[in-house]
């Protein structure tokens, strides 16, 4: 890194005295390539296509935390340089491959290398965002965390008919509420654990930061041509902070409920 | 804190780049109260009793560095002023009564000092952690998590008999090869889940540093009067160190044998 680079943008929280109920993260926020670190030998095209970042995820991540008032924790580095929703042992946390396309940076990474971008994106990444939750906690309001991610509409060649993907790690019960919630309410295709799930070792974050306290969480999947443009990012928050907020009362319901008999 | 402090001894690392394959955790490894915090109201007598700390317990964590070559990552305050085995929301963490004990300081805490504790104490302990857990994954060497705590023979009036304690977070495996192996070696009364277990809340460490990586972890129990003094300690450590190696070599054993089934 040189002198006039500054410290590198892992990590944004925006809102972060934000008094609802959820937390929301975007990992695959931003497809920059700090010079620390190069572009991998990537094309333009390549670090502007959707295995770089989630377009449109940090957009609608946004509209969420102002519709919501949740705080926003969002990383500032590309995914292919870290990507924050992979353990530092995944393949895919510096991924050689990623769809169609060759990551040559990534192709013979040393020891060094991959232990410099786990201390430099990863570990401060989830620092912020664990110091985000335990306050939280600390408080006694834990938060409900809702990832935000985008998914590309045609992937190894294939259309995806999927517009909304709703992901859960361990515990099923605020995933459900908001498929019941968002099939009601959205007209979205709507499906759970769907284009992925967390056998395919996506909820990394979600098991890192969610499971270990209990606390109630969903992982959205858009596909990113719903999100094309500024007017279509906010229709998109419109539909869904509402299948947000009536999920959670559904699911407080529903414990409560439980408590009852 | 006054000027003269200096920075808390919230955690120490020794070992850093021991290269067996555990790596060793010690919570209530020390009953420092940091005047920064001060003495929480408590008698001398309750300041060095099993309710501030596991007596025995950092000593036999060292002496099984030692024997394994693991890095040790241990705490240097009082579980009482924060139980860095508890998240910051759960009542255990700044416990206002521990057995028998009313603990003065914590019957009113503020919000505002128990975000202090959480900050200064939790969060920087467990950030220490997984950055050591991190570094042993990204270099592709994911370490085998063992946590050391020792328990009082006498709780509530009532006489334990189990020696040794053999807990586990959602994972079983390795702390059932640390059983067979430990009934086997060392003619302790041993037992899984006892004195305590995952249901009772004591195994957040485990739940968030190595089931989120999917390691291998135990959580050791020691009955505190088989560590009343050096060579008791150097005993127990000579019993347990081939245990833990004899364990993960069964395990290994048994994970090859799936494989080629």
């Amino acid at each position: 890194m040189t002198a006039t680079d500054g410290p590198l943008p892992v990590v944004t929280i925006e809102n972060r005295e934000g008094g609802g109920p959820f937390l929301i993260v975007c990992e695959h926020a931003s497809n920059h390539f700090p010079s620390a670190f190069g572009t991998l030998g990537l094309s333009k095209s390549a670090r502007v296509a959707h295995i770089a970042w989630d377009p449109g995820a940090l957009a609608l991540a946004r509209a969420l935390s102002g519709a919501l008032d949740a705080p926003l924790v969002s990383a500032g580095i590309s995914r292919l340089i870290y990507d924050l929703n992979r353990p530092p042992h995944a393949p895919g946390a510096m991924a050689a491959k990623s769809e169609l396309f060759d990551v040559p940076g990534n192709a013979e990474i040393s020891g060094n290398e991959r232990a410099r971008r786990t201390e430099q994106i990863y570990l401060p990444f989830h620092a912020a965002l664990h110091d985000a939750i335990a306050h939280r906690l600390a408080a006694g309001r834990p938060p409900v965390i809702v990832t935000v991610h985008s998914f590309t509409p045609v992937y190894f060649g294939k259309r995806r008919d999927v517009e909304l993907g709703i992901i859960h790690d361990a515990d099923p019960e605020f995933a459900e509420a908001v498929l019941a919630e968002a099939e009601g309410r959205t007209g979205l295709i709507c499906r759970l654990n769907d284009p992925y799930s967390a056998a395919d070792g996506v909820t990394h974050t979600l098991r890192l930061q969610a499971t270990p306290y209990g606390l109630a969480h969903v992982m959205l999947e858009i596909r990113n041509d719903l999100l094309g443009d500024g007017a279509a990012v906010a229709e998109m928050a419109a539909r869904l902070a509402p299948v947000l907020r009536a999920a959670l009362s559904r699911m407080v319901a529903k414990t409560g409920e439980r408590a009852a008999h």
